[in-house]
């Protein structure tokens, strides 16, 4: 009875999510659907903040690794309620990104899903890029 | 003493693997060792699903990385009592497989070592997938 | 009240880190720098491990991945006390890399950061290697 407060700190690991991106993929969509296809996947200030690197498609690339990522990551219930720009990629400092959650009614799903914390993590190479996502929260 | 049973719902990670699978390298065993190798890391419903679709060899090569990916998150006192056919790769729902633990004996050697959850995540390229699983449970 | 000790055994996730490398890069690297290279980013230790591979470069590019992985994984205040050689990829029993702590300015900052476990995995193609870090411990 007393401990009921603390089983509800404890946390558990609530989903994971991995995205394999090869580069040459995000190009030819960029390519053939260019700004119909940036402005379906990503927000404005996503778009703002790639097209300003030097290899801009790198950067999209990884971002949608992330976004991809961070879907599969979610329970079942949340899908439904997430699009490609109900979260946001914020370039964070050192190498870690994180994801804004854009929208309040995915924002309320996973609240009531218990998840409390997501974690992200991006990675570039010439040729492919991989997003690794990891949530956690109450039972 | 009051909170002692708390302590036992506290989760910790247990585990975590990754595996990267060049699809070529699948579809070469395939072409060299067919059923013969198919049937030895596979499951008959494994098989099933796997060959219904269009490109066989992508899916056989997701259900690798994450049989391979489950493996490495094992603790070392599990391993021994895994082999490739002890877990199933099932299809879930919105692109998140489920692993099941077939063995009987694997399942009681997880449940003493107090892994309590496993989630996993696969991703699909047109040359490479990775799978990535991660465990939890009590200390 | 009763509870409080129990509530910091509860853990969480504190930090993942993915890298992915391109096999091909670190050859270049070796060939272009050699020494100078290899002993800026490896340890002895490590140095010795890969040379007795049949194919060090491999073996380098996956002690690459997990290092950055890790660093990726850690907490901001702690990625500025990190180098490559603050961490050891000790090669462990079946297919689990440790990640050994070299530095104690490093291992104070993470104990004060919370950190209390750190799992890492590991995985090889012919053409990339996948690292993969997660940590965990107390709020």
């Amino acid at each position: 009875m007393c401990g009921a407060g603390d089983m509800e700190t404890s946390a558990m690991i609530k989903g994971i999510g991995v995205d394999v991106v090869e580069i040459r993929r995000i190009r030819e969509m960029i390519r053939k659907y260019g700004d119909h296809f940036l402005q379906k996947v990503f927000t404005p200030a996503e778009v703002a903040y790639c097209e300003k690197a030097a290899v801009p498609e790198i950067h999209f690339a990884g971002r949608w690794a992330v976004k991809e990522a961070f879907y599969k990551a979610l329970p079942r219930e949340c899908q439904t309620m997430s699009g490609w720009k109900s979260v946001e990629i914020v370039p964070g400092e050192s190498m870690v990104p994180m994801v804004l959650v854009c929208s309040d009614f995915l924002k309320s799903g996973m609240d009531k899903c218990g998840i409390e914390r997501w974690l992200a993590s991006i990675s570039h190479e010439k040729q492919v890029c991989v997003g690794v996502v990891v949530m956690d929260g109450k039972e």
